[in-house]
């Protein structure tokens, strides 16, 4: 893993670098930020959504399969009463459109995501019940 | 907490979004992506800096105390040799400079910040041990 840097750029805005890429982030007006980027603590369900969104399009290649659309949506519930705020809650939801996604072979590729493969949810699963729900439309 | 997508581009190359802001993912080029954006595993080591870096400013400008430089470089291994790959070792590192940077501030606000608010690394400390250190330079 290559080392990351975010870097203080002035009031809440920092510039994070990753995998030689750049990453604004920035706090919410609400708290003294001026949101030049997202807040960081969503960047976790990026990174988890992303995670398992590839485990699953690399899953269903090797299938054979090849939806027109595929994405995934994260919601997630935080703690709020008490520090630190963490989610209690994340639901996933895979959205795949195309001629021929069965769903038995989706259902497969997310299982194995979810149980075997996305570090992320490995991670996060610790502090969170992690559900997800599979929408398929045929076109 | 808003809710955020990935929604697949081709390839391996997915765009993230999340506070209204797009966030490119992609795989390496050794396992079939096109580098059109970083990893999203690494995200989750963006977000934790990030949310630690917004905790430590906030709290050292509520002592007074602002630095000419500040950044932190996140260092992490991971668990290689089996599914999934999780984070097994972070070392966080908290860069300032400046004319007034008393080490015994800075100290306590990481400290705040590690045990109490910062809500990533509560969730992923149950994964991987976190280690930091502080580097002041005075100018």
């Amino acid at each position: 893993m290559q080392p990351v840097r975010v870097t203080l750029q002035e009031g809440m805005h920092f510039l994070g670098e990753l995998d030689g890429f750049g990453i604004h982030i920035d706090a919410d007006e609400s708290v003294g930020g001026k949101n030049k980027g997202p807040r960081p603590k969503g960047l976790s369900l990026i990174s988890l959504a992303g995670c398992t969104a590839m485990d699953v399009i690399s899953i269903l290649r090797k299938m054979k399969v090849e939806p027109e659309e595929f994405y995934v949506d994260v919601a997630a519930v935080e703690l709020t009463d008490q520090h630190p705020k963490v989610f209690k809650k994340i639901l996933l939801k895979y959205y795949l459109k195309g001629t021929d996604v069965p769903r038995k072979k989706v259902e497969k590729a997310v299982e194995l995501s979810q149980t075997r493969y996305c570090g992320v949810t490995a991670m996060l699963e610790h502090s969170a019940e992690i559900d997800y729900e599979i929408v398929i439309e045929e076109v």
